[in-house]
């Protein structure tokens, strides 16, 4: 008898984002593979007796590479275990979870997705702003701004540069200058809204607002703690609004770093 | 005293998908405002106690307008009451959770968002294929195919042709003909994959399989009931490997229209 293995996405941070299957399954497994980023408050609702196996990158730690992650996953298939695979945000959206579930089917080991809220959900909740907008915003676009090593950043600049839609940038921040230079280039408005937040939803989140033009070099003078999530775009102003509305807040200027609560 | 607005993310109508936050204030809320779009069994998870009031749109009823709803809410937030606004999806994606949250701020009464798995997300795990995956899509995009009464279809059609791009239509049926044949006419391969899907996540899941060329064509012969996510790019094609990998499928050829579980 295989197992059966669990691509989980463990949502933004916030543990009450989990969906009720995560938390289930979660409770539920012999053993828990989780990335570093997944966060202590998620990892606090799994039972003491489930075996864990931490995975993937975290600052001061050589990461596990992926295909030795696949291997882990199948060797515990092949021993019969049901494994929670525990991944920030959603594994089918930028998380290498097709990766490893081709793996885990190749080696005949059952496999399934569990959806997660991504990083740009859980910062529009968390900044009060919709992603789509009448007026504002049409659609949304996820993209990565990471890039792997040696290589040109792989972006359509001419198709990305559209201001009618939401752009979310997730592992952008080595390559913010570069991306907010080739998005004006491209013909995006220097004084387009930017949103960056980082470790969106729990309590150690904080944000940095500015524009297109200022993202950058705000950025470097106020260093924020992976990951980062950038949204560019019209509705990315709505945040400051609702800082603005706050009795206790002082009206924010562009580039002021806050804190969550 | 004023009550309190939560514009809740029901997710894609599996209500295990549905969050641990927005479970919590379904079952504590005084009152729930919900679209009839919100599957029965997510309904069947509030406690008959709570009040609930149906607006939004369903075949065969006449829709609430979206400033009656936003009427509704004030009252209810007026009253004192704690509502769960219960969304399809996100409510910060395409579901005018943006034009509900500003009247109710307007109005001075609190309002939040709770973050839902949105349809894209829920068809992904359902087909087992990734939104993004190394070598086949590099990021993903939503748009909504739904156009306004006498209006134009407002999408940029050379942006959207990005073959490296998942595409996720919401909305789009009643224009899969024009869809198709814009993004064939600025770039997009005839023979891209398209995976409709209607009513992700629940017993009554349907699915259609095609291309570009081909989709609008097997909608008209097949067609299923809203709401249809459209998932076009490479990614769509795994689904298919999927259904011919299960040991009591039958090869599955393209228009294939085939229900779930």
């Amino acid at each position: 008898m295989t197992g059966q293995v669990y691509l989980i996405g463990a949502g933004p941070g916030d543990p009450e984002l989990l969906t009720l299957r995560a938390l289930r399954l979660l409770q539920s497994a012999d053993v828990v593979v989780h990335d570093r980023l997944v966060s202590d408050e998620i990892m606090a609702l799994v039972p003491a007796h489930i075996r864990r196996i931490a995975v993937g990158k975290a600052a001061g730690f050589h990461p596990v590479p992926q295909d030795r992650i696949n291997e882990i996953l199948v060797d515990l298939g092949r021993a019969g275990l049901t494994v929670a695979r525990l991944k920030g945000g959603d594994p089918t959206i930028f998380g290498r979870g097709g990766e490893e579930y081709d793996a885990l089917i190749a080696a005949g080991i059952a496999c399934d997705y569990v959806p997660g809220i991504t990083a740009a959900q859980g910062a529009a909740a968390s900044l009060r702003l919709p992603l789509t907008h009448r007026g504002m915003a049409t659609g949304l676009r996820y993209v990565t701004g990471h890039r792997a090593r040696d290589a040109e950043l792989d972006l359509d600049w001419a198709s990305l540069a559209d201001p009618d839609t939401t752009l979310a940038v997730y592992m952008g921040a080595a390559n913010m200058v570069q991306i907010s230079a080739e998005l004006i280039a491209h013909g995006m408005p220097a004084d387009l809204p930017v949103m960056a937040v980082s470790q969106a939803t729990t309590p150690r989140e904080r944000r940095l607002q500015s524009d297109l033009s200022g993202i950058a070099e705000a950025l470097r003078d106020n260093p924020m703690p992976a990951p980062v999530l950038f949204l560019i775009g019209r509705v990315a102003a709505l945040a400051e609004e609702e800082v603005l509305r706050l009795p206790t807040a002082e009206p924010a200027p562009l580039h002021k770093l806050f804190s969550h609560g």
